[in-house]
């Protein structure tokens, strides 16, 4: 084999690996996200093997980010108020050293989203995961956010994200057909997924959200990220082929996360 | 074929064309509703081919409905700072000529929950749509409302629901075993939909808005109204036929939301 | 048949009985629950026969009780707001002698959570359910509990379940493997239910929400409890027996709650 092959026999190796430790450690993920998506990014948690918490109040967020081993911030339905929960989370994860994902849901749409997404970014998160319009704007680039769907291909933001995660310091994973993630260096990209998933609402979220239960049991943030999304986008795939419409997607998703084997792993995982 | 059996057959035409119109022009469908459906509601309209966003805070309400091509109002679980954002998205979608409709949730119930429904009433909604308590209670009428379930029939409430469509100059929609859609003068009866969907939760929530979507793409607003209600119905339908209970109808109904084609929709639809 | 026996007999009987006074009565049950389960909550309470609403305002909160037959207060993302709400509404139910279930999901995570738990604990619920590190926490124990899944067994809480419910004079409910209900003296044992059920969120938040449904048909609180536990948890293995995983038995739980029949429940209801 060559040393190419060889990075690519690990990188689908670590799948695998990094699932079956989170199954086994059941790592307990604090999220404060988003109304619409509360209930889904639970179940996934819990159908990975997780152990999924929300938590948001100013009054017990600091002390539930301490305890936890992974938070997940995601603007979907920001107030000011939550938004308060969020930093308060944020310190404390920086201090508790809690690695922590942001989800820029919707950035580029509206003013108060954009700046709320940027201030969040500018405070290290572990993994900033978004879709191509997302990122490009807290890259401050010129993204055409529309809503919460992204009307930019993953590729073409791929530099904007390069740069942000060097200037920032942080890992970024954009997620689209291909999904690309980046320390600003190296490059991982990630090839599994079907376009049903994106009749799904909610599925960035939910792969936010095993980002975060990835970084719990993985301490290379460019590998856990890359591997969560392996993960989801193989049980989005063996989920659709079963699947006459966006309901039973969802349905099944759940089943394939909490069943999924080495075997389906190994042999599904297009990470490189 | 006499005049009335070719606005028979326009009627039903018009059906299908809308729900085209909806997957072809993918209508950003603005929410502001309640924390019970906001995951149904956000499929739903995924599954009819539109793209939901819910954005609630002061901070970007208005910024958001302005860039939207429908807004929908429901005051499921409202509280004083939740009706602030929907008056500032109100106040923008007039301004900004977005047609917006208003879901009057439990109108009835509360002294709270009918005042405010009715206070958004006059703001000129495009459309209301409500059960017949809720369109009783604000119509002013004694709807004797019991919680959020209809203790009144469809047909009981459509004098109410004439009256209040002339003196506010909207288009009322009035659900129940048959719906009702009515500007004051003009009336449209739906006779799609199946008594299982009763038991699931925000059935009402999700009729809302796709009227929202189906109004980004008719600007009739009766029309619209009508045809959304006809192809939810009739998705509830062919939900109910394959279900065994209330779970499986909510999986199947989006997923003949995502596949409902031509000819079903011309041999199902009952709009009159 | 000896006294225990007829007894045994009594017990089972009574899980149907009051399944079909659910059904027959469909009781307004209004919920303040948290953001995560809402959906499922009013699903369940739907498919079981009751008539769901959530209502959090303290605006009309204590109005919406009122007219309810059962409340449930669910702290899961609890905040000053909510919590203000959740008073409001207590105080009504005791005015107006509606039964009400406190669930203190997370008791013993923060200590912002615990104290909020131990002050409504104090309001004299009809029912309190929880699982072990909760009720431990609740009873002032050394309840170790991590995130919001159990650390301890339902056996280990027993004696401070005991405890509790004679000291605050309400009763108890403490689910996990076998689910234990308990006013001080008697004690109740539910066996039934499945692993699988752990791995779909907010289980135990339906499980107190059909408590409360129960409560509205059963004055016997210690009854109405178990009976409500048992029906869920034959409704959990008969779901399970049909799923592929987390996913499935979410969709078969439903179906099977609004399909369950006399005959079935009782060949499987495990109350003693």
């Amino acid at each position: 084999m060559t040393r190419q092959e060889e990075l690519a026999v690990d990188l689908i190796s670590g799948v695998w690996e990094s699932l079956k430790a989170v199954r086994e450690r059941s790592p307990l993920v604090h999220n404060i996200t988003n109304y619409v998506v509360m209930n889904n990014t639970a179940n996934a948690l819990l159908a990975v093997g997780a152990s999924p918490a929300m938590v948001h109040a100013r009054e017990e967020v600091a002390d539930f980010t301490a305890i936890s081993q992974a938070l997940v911030v995601n603007i979907g339905t920001l107030s000011p108020e939550w938004v308060e929960g969020m930093q308060l989370a944020v310190h404390s994860a920086r201090r508790a050293r809690v690695p922590w994902v942001l989800d820029p849901v919707g950035a580029g749409a509206t003013r108060y989203r954009t700046s709320t997404a940027a201030e969040l970014a500018r405070q290290a998160p572990t993994v900033i995961r978004g879709n191509a319009s997302e990122v490009l704007a807290v890259a401050g680039e010129a993204g055409a956010t529309r809503g919460v769907d992204s009307t930019q291909s993953s590729e073409a933001s791929l530099e904007a994200a390069r740069r942000l995660a060097s200037n920032l310091g942080t890992v970024v994973a954009v997620t689209g057909k291909t999904d690309y993630v980046t320390d600003g260096s190296r490059v991982v990209a990630v090839d599994n997924g079907h376009p049903l998933m994106a009749r799904v609402t909610g599925m960035g979220c939910t792969a936010s959200a095993l980002v975060g239960a990835f970084l719990a049991v993985e301490p290379d943030a460019v590998l856990a990220a890359a591997r969560a999304l392996s993960v989801l986008g193989i049980a989005g795939e063996l989920a659709a082929e079963q699947s006459k419409g966006p309901g039973s997607l969802q349905l099944h998703l759940l089943d394939v996360l909490y069943t999924l084997d080495e075997d389906t792993v190994r042999a599904r995982a297009r990470v490189r």
